[in-house]
């Protein structure tokens, strides 16, 4: 399938400058981009890869379009429109409706007739799953799970019982959403378990990367609200509440009733300590702890910086010493004013 | 099922104030509890709550019992109360003795009859499986592996071969227990194997996260202990050693060949590196890598604090150059002295 | 099966220093060593225990060699030397070639016919896989991947559609290859999803560990070369590229486009931010974030040290106040000047 630049002006908007007859079928990078390609610009700082480029055409901004010679769309988001283009481009495989003969299906499990339903999978007993969703191979549902529509399950995802889904989420390989929190109270010199009764919730439009797990909450619930993004490895505990269009990198670690607001951006190997509160719009950059809880927008960061190892550890020795050294400068302030003073 | 608060202290302990025929049927939060649901406090900093709980009754210490008027059943840990009555009113759903017929059993397994194993499970050859366990939809059981009584594999657990899970174990979905622990060695530019021939031994009443990973010993076992409890995404590599009741927050990475004492807590996204030994009782914060021994119970922190990114990068900035601050104040307080001395 | 020192010397190299004829069947460490058992010193830190080992013969280097009087193996490479006999000493078990009844191969799957296939495992449409290569219990190939020979996949791995996995490569359970890497664009207040249309290409000899996530290429393709050894829980995002023969140790993090050299070695849970270029030989310490560029090989860490929480607190304060630190002791410096300029 291959368009000109005129059918997908038509499709998505922006305007041409060039031959609007030029033909693409796939999207590329500037860098590795070949004839009936179409690359993109989003980022003026790598403007240098325009003049290289082997794509037949680019999307670009309006500060960018002298840029060039070549076939271009102009539009006010480059990377945005790549985005709708690629997906437009190179769709998803066509689901095929049908549940496969070895899975199991549960009593009372309302499954729309349009569900595709692959290889070993396991629904319990009263999962409900909305038109258009697709379950691939070895995933398990748990009892009176709830699955929205347009929804994809890649192989081997694991929902817990009693768990709610929304619309157009997609699920990694790996994620298991809605198993236990950890819930332990000491008694008598051992740990006793706290059942974990509350739920996972999963809004609209997720999607949730591989091998991340997902907490059912204690006694309330788990709450990842609307558009919400999620990349792979990332640990949410019990009665966590996540903010619509929140997006979070690889790794992070959220402890328990922590609750982010909307529009934040974790950086990759952060953490969230528990029962805080992150306002809306924080950016917390990768590797930084967050300890107490952030009321303002703005970025946030706690990262010690690397150097050789030498010099990380002549300099790093003395991290253990600050307090005498803060103590070591006031004193020589004290004298040297006292100094000054009997001049 | 509902049962009167006399009912409850009856089986439970503790003495009543106010109503004893008040009728609960399940636990909540202070803030969320509705009619015949029963909250309780455990941390005097959140007495207030007391006020506008809906709750039909709560759990209370004796120095909070006076804080309200509401029946209440008075003990010395509510927490504890709390996690016992929970789990008695939210029992796990009965287990259904038997095996799928999709599950491949191995020759000369030894499965107790009333085991439940789940739809597309894998049980090894010689594989043992002790009475009242439940082995979940998916899971994969390895050779001469040995599982206890009592125990429950949720969907998708993997054990490998040789391994021992003891009673009361419960094992959530995605967790891999006895994979190769990483051995390697270097000849002639490239990797050697080291065949990893010790095995993954999981005590009695340990619980482990989802996603968690538990490797193999290379030469000698892995072992946890009794009791201990690990949540999410937890790494414990080769010849680890986890003393019993120790609990273990998400994230955490434990590097090879370390040992770490009875009663330890760690928090979350901490890490411990190799060939260690952590006493007991120790507790360490989250986000803190732990690089040498510790031979003293104690709380054991290093993490460095957040602030605004700018403010953080004109204070970090200096790490760099601690030694020389640490000098230049040195010389400062010597020519300071030497000055002193000139008057 | 036992060999005597004579056989292992003309099978493995190196030479005899006492009874040559001495029957060894397994190798063990020289603490747990017994009967019939060869331990090895790799590590002259160790060379006491040599003294109360109980183990029949040793592997030990030309300067251990007179430290006992053992029968022992003398070699260049003690560590080496012992995992090339472990190897031989435990194979792994045989392959049973075949495909498993409950497996489901897709339409054009061209599977060698000395593959095992085990049981509930799905392959899709136009996969292939090599000569003596394992695919076991519950792993799930996606569409038109292609697998090399002597590969194993252990239980319950997902490679997605359109990977390439080369020769002699192990992945271990709950890995997932080729999951869509994280690529979103904000438009008008929600995230667009970036198709990934890239692949994920593992070279020949890679290892993988359990839980491990290497994600596919946003375009174009995300690369592990040749001889990487991965540990559990890595996360590798898009475009990522790992040179040959580079180690890396559990719960590491590696963000979208960073390319990192050959023969690397990176600690546990270290971070590599996105788009950043890391030499070959760079050795990058445990809780790292690396966070620009490395051009010289040599070793990098960036830790902050632990100690006892009060103490840590104490010191921590101040690195809030870094920067008025240093201006403070510039401050003196100059006052102190101006002070010794009057005298």
């Amino acid at each position: 399938m291959s368009y000109t630049l005129t059918e997908i002006v038509a499709r998505f908007g922006g305007h041409i400058e060039g031959d609007a007859s030029t033909v693409v079928s796939q999207v590329a990078t500037l860098e590795k981009a070949a004839i009936r390609q179409i690359a993109f610009l989003s980022n003026s700082k790598y403007r240098k890869q325009l003049e290289s480029t082997h794509a037949s055409a680019v999307i670009v901004a309006k500060s960018d379009a002298a840029a060039t010679s070549l076939p271009r769309i102009v539009c006010s988001n480059p990377y945005s429109y790549f985005a709708k283009l690629s997906a437009f481009l190179n769709p998803l495989p066509l689901s095929k409706p049908g549940i496969h003969a070895s899975a199991v299906i549960g009593e009372g499990a309302k499954i729309s007739p349009d569900v595709q339903i692959g290889e070993f999978v396991s629904i319990g007993d009263g999962v409900s799953i909305g038109s258009g969703s697709v379950i691939m191979a070895g995933c398990s549902v748990g009892t009176n799970t709830t699955i929205g529509v347009n929804t994809r399950l890649y192989p081997r995802v694991v929902v817990y019982h009693d768990c709610i889904v929304g619309n157009n989420v997609i699920i990694h390989s790996g994620a298991v959403i809605g198993a236990d929190g950890f819930g332990i109270a000491m008694e008598e010199g051992a740990w006793l378990k706290i059942p974990q009764i509350g739920r996972a919730i999963i809004g609209n439009d997720v999607e949730i990367g591989a091998n991340t797990t997902i907490d059912r909450g204690a006694l309330d619930d788990t709450v990842i609200e609307d558009g919400v993004k999620l990349d792979n490895q990332i640990q949410v505990a019990h009665n966590v509440r996540i903010g619509a269009h929140t997006a979070i990198a690889g790794c992070v670690g959220i402890a328990g009733s922590a609750t982010i607001g909307r529009y934040c951006r974790i950086g990759g190997s952060a953490g969230i300590l528990g029962h805080l509160s992150i306002a809306d719009e924080v950016e917390i950059s990768a590797f930084t702890l967050i300890g107490k809880s952030i009321r303002e927008k703005g970025v946030y960061s706690g990262i010690y910086p690397f150097s050789e190892k030498d010099s990380w550890l002549k300099n790093a020795v003395h991290l253990r010493h600050l307090d005498d050294m803060a103590a070591r400068i006031k004193q020589l302030e004290k004298e040297l004013e006292s100094l000054k003073g009997r001049d």
